[in-house]
C-alpha cells in the first residue's frame, strides 16, 4: 500500500518560473552547463527550538527520479514566448542526470549544515529547487512540531486530527506522514493510512450526537455498533450534566450487559484541565477506572504542558490545527544555495555575501559529521571539505563557528558521516526505508544521542556546529576575497 | 488548460476516519439515513481582520461530483476490521446524491453565516466534511491574506513567490490560485500558470550570479538572453557597491546599444526602505528613471506598509512565505456543523450548545442575504429561515445578533441572496466561473460594496450580522429547550 496514488502525479511543473528562465539561459550558453553543487540548509529552528527533524526525503527522491515534462507542459511553456525552441526540445526528453547526497530521513538536524546536496549540471541542479524545498520544508516543519507536542505530553500518545485545517490535500496527507515520523501514534486521515500504513483512528463527531433524538440514544447506537471501540464524545450539550451521565449510563446499561467496557470519552471544548479532573473523578466513582479520557481542542505543546501541570487527567490527545499548520511558527526556512562550480575540472567554492549577515552561505562541496562523545551523546556536528579525512584518534582542533576564537579538541570522539548518496546519475541508489523505522530512528536519537538540554522548549542549548581547520580557512579566505571581487 | 492534472487524483479518501465509522453506523441503522443539512461557517477572521474572501468552491464541487471509492480503497477499509461488509459494498458503488448551496466563489464573507450548505442523506453529508473544509479553509485563508497584503501595497502590484515554503505541492498550486483571487497579479509557480492560466513571472536567483565568474558577466549574459525582460537581482554581494553599479553598467553597455532599457532590479535582503531609496536616487541620476525596483524579502502587509511609510521606493513586491502560509495566522477556522434533520417529512432544527459560547451554532436550514443601502454599500448580512420571505419594501425589524435588544429597520434596503445551488442530486448545476472573473468580483466588492471601515487592519468595524425576527425566535426557543432536553 505504501507510496500510493498522490505520488503518481507528475509534479515536474511545481517549479518557480525563474528556474526555467535561468535554465534556458544556461542552455543557450552551452547545453546543461558546468557541474555545480547546491546545498539545502536552514538558518533557524521554528519556535526557537533547539533541534529539527529531517522529513520528506522519500518524496524528494521520487520527485527527482520521475522528473519529466509532458507534451502539454512543453506547449504551455512555449505559449509564454520566453524560451528557445531548442531548449524546449531539450526539455521534452529531459531526465535528471545528477547525484544527490542527503541525511537519512528522520535525522535530527541543526541550522547551517547541508542536509541535502545536489551535484549536477547547472540546468539539472536548478530545476529541482522548488519541489525539493517545498517537500523538505513542509514535512520537516510538521515532524519537528509534532516532536515538540509529543514531548509535552510526557509519554501520553498523541494523534494527528488536523486534515480539515491543513493547507489543502497534500498538507493533510504528507503532514500526517511527517507527524508520524515526529512521534504521533497515528492520524485521523484515511488516505494517510492507506498510502503509508499509518495507524488511523476516529469515532464520532458532534453531528452523530445531534442527528439522533437524544444524546443517550446516540451513545447507545454507537456502543451497539462498536462495542469494543466505544469512545463517546461528551461535550455536545453539557459535559458534566449531560454527556458524562449519558456515557456512564451507556457503559452500565448497554456495554456491561454485553460483557464490554466503555473504552473512553472525548472532550472537545471547555476548560480541559477542570473538566478532565471532574470527569476522571466521576468515572472512577462509577467504577469506570479503565475508561480513557481523550482531549482534543486547539492543543499544542504549550497548552498540553499547561493542562498537565494543572493536573488535567488526560490519557491521550488529538491534535489538530496547531500541529498540521505548525500554527505558532508555520514556516520552515530551508533554502537551496549554490556552493560550488566545477570549471575546467577544478571545483571552485562559491559564497553568498548578503547584506543580512545570517544569509552568508557555507561555500564549497562539504561533508558533515555528527561527533559523539564516550557516553554516546552528540557533542557537535562538524563541517569539512568533501574529501577531507577526519581522524579523531589524534588531536583534532575543530573551530566553533559561533566562537571561532575557541578551538575544540575532538580527540577520542567518534565521527559519523551524515550525508549518504541517494541518487547517482539520476537513479535512486538508496533503499526505501519503512516509515516505522524512520519513526523509531527519530525516537532513538532523541532518547540516547541528543542532549535533553537541546530539546527543552525555553532557551534550549544550541548544538555546537564546528568546522575543520582547513574548511574554516577556506571560508575565511573566500570571504576576504569577496570584498575585493565585485566584478 | 484550466482544471488540470492535480484534480484528476481521486481524493475521496482524504477524509477523517470518523466519517466512515459514523457512516457505517448510520448505514446499519438504515441505509443512507435521514436527510440532514450541514453548514460550513467560520467564527473568526484571521489576523483579527474585518472580512474574509471565500475561495475553493470550484475544487469543492469537483471533489463532490467525482467522489468514489476504488477497489483498493475498499480493500484498505476492509483491512481495518471496523466496517460491515454490506457497508463496504455500498461504498463500492457510492456516488454523492445530495444538494449543495454555496456563496459565489470570491464573495466577501463574515463570521457566523453559512457559506456552504449541504442537504443530503446523513451518510452523504457526513462523508464530504474533511475535503470540503480543507479546501475551503486553505484557499479562503490565502485569498484573505493576499487581499490584506495587496491593500497594504497601495496600488503597487504584488506577486506570489511562495511555493518553496508552502505546505507541500497543493498548497503551492492552490495557494497561487487563491492568492490570485485575493488580488495578486500573478505567481512564480509554473504549474499554477499552466493549470489556471495565472500570469507567471520569474527571472533569476542568486545562483545565476554566483555561477558566473563575476556579477557583471552574469548580468550581461542575462540581458543578452532576455533584452526585453532584464530584471537583475542586485543583492548577491553588495547592493550599493556592486549590484547596482553592475546593473547600471549593463543598462548602458549591453542594453542601450541594442536600443533596450533595463526593465528593473530586484532586492531580496537588507533594509528595503533605505536601500530602495538609495537605489532609486542612483538609478535616476544615471538616467534610468523608468527602471523598476522589485522587493522580495519576508514581506507581508505589516512590513510593506512600514517600508512604504518610510518612503521606500518600490514599484512591485514579490511575497513569499508570509503569504503562502499566512504566517501571522495560518489557520482558517471553518467548521462543518449539522443544522437540521428531516424526520417523517418534518425539518427539525438542531443546535450545538457548547461549553465554549462561541461554539453555539445557528440551527435550521437557512438563507443568507446581503443587505445594501442606497449608496450600494452593504449595511449588514441577514440570516433567515430557508423559505422565509424577505420584503424590505415595508418595515423590517431585523435583530442584531450581537446586540439582540437592538432591532434594526431595513426598510428600503436591497436584499441579495448569497447562497446559490451548485450541486443538485449529486450533479453540478452551476457554471464554471473563469478565474479572472472571480478575481474581478473580489475587487468590485472591496471597492464599491464593503465599507473601507471593515477593511482596515486595526480594529476594523465588524460587519453587522442580523437575523430575521422569526429566525431569531426559533433559535432562542431551541436554546431554551436545550437546557431541559438532556435525555
Amino acid at each position: 500500500m505504501e507510496y500510493g496514488q498522490c505520488d503518481k502525479r507528475n509534479l515536474t511543473m511545481v517549479m518557480d518560473l525563474y528556474e526555467l528562465t535561468m535554465a534556458n539561459g544556461y542552455f543557450l550558453e552551452g547545453g546543461r552547463g558546468d557541474t555545480v553543487t547546491f546545498d539545502v540548509f536552514f538558518r533557524k529552528v521554528p519556535d526557537n527550538g533547539g533541534y529539527a527533524i529531517f522529513a520528506g526525503l522519500e518524496q524528494i527522491i521520487d520527485y527527482i527520479e520521475n522528473l519529466h515534462f509532458g507534451d502539454d507542459d512543453i506547449e504551455y511553456l512555449r505559449s509564454l514566448h520566453q524560451f528557445d525552441d531548442g531548449f524546449l526540445e531539450f526539455l521534452r526528453g529531459y531526465r535528471f542526470v545528477g547525484d544527490v547526497y542527503a541525511f537519512d530521513e528522520g535525522t535530527i538536524m541543526f541550522p547551517g549544515e547541508p542536509i541535502i546536496s545536489v551535484t549536477a549540471p547547472v540546468v539539472d541542479a536548478q530545476l529541482v529547487e522548488t519541489a525539493i524545498l517545498a517537500q523538505f520544508n513542509h514535512q520537516s516543519l510538521i515532524a519537528t512540531k509534532t516532536s515538540r507536542i509529543v514531548r509535552s505530553a510526557r509519554g501520553r500518545p498523541g494523534s494527528d486530527f488536523g486534515a480539515r485545517r491543513a493547507h489543502n490535500m497534500d498538507a493533510a496527507v504528507y503532514g500526517a506522514r511527517a507527524a508520524y515520523i515526529g512521534g504521533a501514534v497515528g492520524s485521523a486521515t484515511v488516505l494517510a493510512g492507506k498510502m503509508f500504513g499509518i495507524p488511523v483512528s476516529g469515532t464520532m463527531a458532534h453531528s452523530w450526537v445531534m442527528y439522533h433524538d437524544s444524546e443517550y440514544e446516540a451513545f447507545e447506537k454507537y456502543a451497539r455498533t462498536y462495542p469494543d471501540g466505544a469512545l463517546l464524545l461528551i461535550d455536545t450539550y453539557d459535559v458534566l450534566n449531560s454527556g458524562l451521565p449519558n456515557a456512564i449510563r451507556c457503559a452500565k446499561e448497554v456495554l456491561e450487559p454485553m460483557g464490554k467496557r466503555l473504552l473512553g470519552v472525548r472532550i472537545d471544548s471547555g476548560d480541559l484541565a477542570y473538566l478532565t479532573k471532574e470527569v476522571r473523578k466521576r468515572l472512577d466513582a462509577a467504577g469506570l477506572t479503565d475508561c480513557k479520557i481523550v482531549a482534543s481542542n486547539s492543543l499544542d505543546e504549550y497548552s498540553i504542558a499547561s493542562i498537565l501541570d494543572q493536573g488535567g487527567c488526560i490519557d491521550s490527545f488529538g491534535v489538530g490545527e496547531r500541529l498540521i499548520t505548525s500554527k505558532s511558527d508555520p514556516v520552515f526556512g530551508g533554502v537551496y544555495k549554490i556552493s560550488a562550480v566545477v570549471k575546467d575540472g577544478k571545483t571552485i567554492p562559491k559564497i553568498k555575501v548578503s547584506e543580512t549577515v545570517e544569509k552568508i552561505t557555507n561555500p564549497g562541496r562539504k561533508a558533515v559529521y555528527r561527533i559523539f562523545g564516550n557516553d554516546g551523546f552528540a557533542v557537535a556536528d562538524l563541517i569539512t571539505g568533501f574529501d577531507e579525512e577526519v581522524d579523531l584518534s589524534k588531536d583534532y582542533h575543530a573551530i566553533d563557528t559561533v566562537r571561532p576564537w575557541k578551538a575544540v579538541d575532538l580527540k577520542g570522539c567518534t565521527a559519523r558521516p551524515l550525508q549518504h548518496k541517494v541518487i547517482s546519475e539520476g537513479k535512486r541508489v538508496s533503499d526505501r526505508v519503512p516509515l516505522p523505522e524512520i519513526r523509531a530512528y527519530v525516537r532513538e536519537q532523541l532518547e540516547s544521542e541528543i542532549w535533553q538540554e537541546e530539546q527543552r522548549f525555553e532557551n534550549p542549548h544550541l548544538h555546537h556546529m564546528d568546522m575543520s581547520p582547513a574548511y574554516y580557512r577556506m571560508k575565511m579566505d573566500l570571504l576576504e576575497k569577496s570584498q575585493v571581487h565585485k566584478g
